[in-house]
């Protein structure tokens, strides 16, 4: 058990500069008491060297590596790369650094990524829940290390973790309401995951609008997707076959939304006069799409932002994460031309 | 200088459990001999009194940390999360773990990436550079430690480091000949940095199609733009103030074409009677937009795939990355009704 390539010290440096290794150190820590000048000199020949900082002994010292990792399940929507600019511009003020991984929807991912996290001892950790994942065991020994973890986005009820979200049963309702008070009587949902609470909640909403406006739900009006614009269309589709259409859809996502819409308007039928349509996210094809598509602004940059900042928080203070609560953020509904039936 | 939280060892887990210390270890690395029984319970315990495998005496051992590690400019295009997609699909085969960060186009935040990645013994790079890299000087202490590094579509040349990219010139080429093709005599070009080899190909190769088809280049002809959506409505107003207006417009990416094409359609121009566009990478937003926008395929997924396979072929053969050649990936150009003026 020999080790084949010998590890550069502080103290190889410090006698290639003919000064102490406690100086090395402070140099390399951005210390105040270290000139400029000599900082720049050890930092050269760090580099030079090869020097890489053992987050071991460092850990010993500061128990930090400077790391929040992010694990999220995929990074391919506009609404997830802007709660990633928003956790990156607090992050950035920080002396932290953020390394993200996705779980790709998966909870088996999600579990191998936790532990690739903790291994590399990341200082805290921002998550939103894979697909199918429907427990949070793995993410029990960041508690017992006092490594803070905080939930956004797709969450799941638990006592020790706070979790971050926007009240999507109220977007959803207030979608929703809004298609009836454009006169419509027979709105078809897309929706998601029903394992997830954001679709769960966009479902509900939808469910609970249609009841206290005396609208009829038919099992049919439900067509549970994987929201991608090929799930768009397929739903489209299953609408043309319909013996009695829907005379609105709304999407659990803008995405599909689009897909949908698209599809229907090929086929001849006219939005919204036919049939209206209302998405979620404002993701930036909701407005380049004609009709604009009405949406929920999601403000996903907002969410990342909180999540850091709260996440910070706790870094710096070491507050006890029990005592955090959850907090729910603000969305706002953009009515645009695809739902437009009166005035 | 003392430990304010013991760390865990394998000791302490083969204490509670009355097992071997090496039994332990060997269920902590699924090694073939330690049956699943014992495995389960090792892995159980370990995670109840949080265990953390110790990097640094890992690392004396096999000397691998098993993470990838990705520096990309930003995650917010189609084309960056299609590429992350084709480096997962190969990592998640193997034994490794993908961690990403962004560079946020800033050389600054690039070398700080660098060095968190260096100080977390990641075993491989993959890096696209940020929009003001001018450098390399930041990626040489891998060199040194034999950890592989591999540049993909935003590149540099450097003796050391293989480059994965598309031929931006030829596919340029192809899209300005194809417009001159169509009966246009005047076109625009959107183009990006040109610190960065892919904008400045793409204007190369617009440049020499015109030359090749004896149009004339005039400076008024090149807006260079940040690329969004915003830079795309600004070159379509100081389009509209022109006095001769462009006959098509080739944007170096569809976000751009989209936002001017919008600007100018919304302004009365007909798309493509009066003014032909063109953009590239394919995105989503590309078939989505009316008319549907002509493009170059950039195949970032497969980009993606190559960059991983070939990281990956290094790290298991040990292999002299200087010995690897750059590798050009094929792209494709799709011709619909946004530049369609013939037949």
């Amino acid at each position: 058990m020999s080790e084949p390539r010998k590890e550069v010290t502080i103290y190889d440096i410090a006698e290639k500069l003919n000064i102490s290794a406690t100086t090395v150190s402070r140099g390399l820590q951005d210390h105040p008491k270290i000139n400029d000048k000599t900082k720049k000199k050890i930092l050269a020949v760090a580099a030079e060297m090869g020097y890489r900082s053992n987050p071991f002994a460092s850990s010993l010292r500061t128990k930090r590596g400077n790391i929040i990792g992010v694990i999220v399940p995929r990074l391919n929507s506009y609404f997830m790369s802007d709660v990633i600019a928003g956790i990156e511009k607090v992050i950035n003020e920080s002396n932290y650094n953020l390394f993200i991984s996705q779980s790709l929807e998966s909870m088996k991912k999600e579990i191998s990524n936790a532990r690739a996290m903790f291994n590399n001892r990341v200082d805290g950790l921002l998550v939103s829940l894979a697909y199918n994942t429907d427990n949070l065991d793995h993410f029990e020994p960041f508690i017992t290390k006092n490594i803070p973890v905080i939930f956004f986005d797709r969450v799941q009820e638990h006592l020790q973790f706070p979790n971050i979200f926007i009240d999507n049963y109220k977007a959803a309702y207030q979608l929703t309401s809004h298609l009836i008070e454009q006169s419509c009587k027979r709105i078809l949902h897309i929706g998601g995951s029903q394992l997830r609470n954001v679709y769960i909640e966009r479902y509900n909403g939808y469910k609970r609008a249609l009841e206290d406006h005396n609208l009829p739900f038919d099992d049919e009006l439900l067509i549970i997707s994987d929201l991608t614009t090929q799930g768009g269309q397929d739903a489209g589709s299953t609408i043309l076959n319909m013996e009695i259409k829907p005379d609105a859809v709304f999407a659990a996502n803008d995405i599909s939304a689009v897909g949908c819409m698209q599809f229907l308007m090929d086929a001849g039928m006219r939005v919204p006069e036919d049939i209206a349509f209302a998405g979620f996210n404002n993701d930036p094809m909701s407005s380049v799409v004609r009709p604009q598509l009405t949406t929920i602004d999601y403000k996903g940059f907002e969410m990342g932002e909180v999540a850091a900042k709260l996440l910070l928080g706790h870094l710096t203070d070491n507050a006890d994460l029990k005592q955090t609560h959850s907090l729910i953020l603000r969305s706002e509904m953009i009515v645009r031309d695809s739902s437009k039936r009166k005035g």
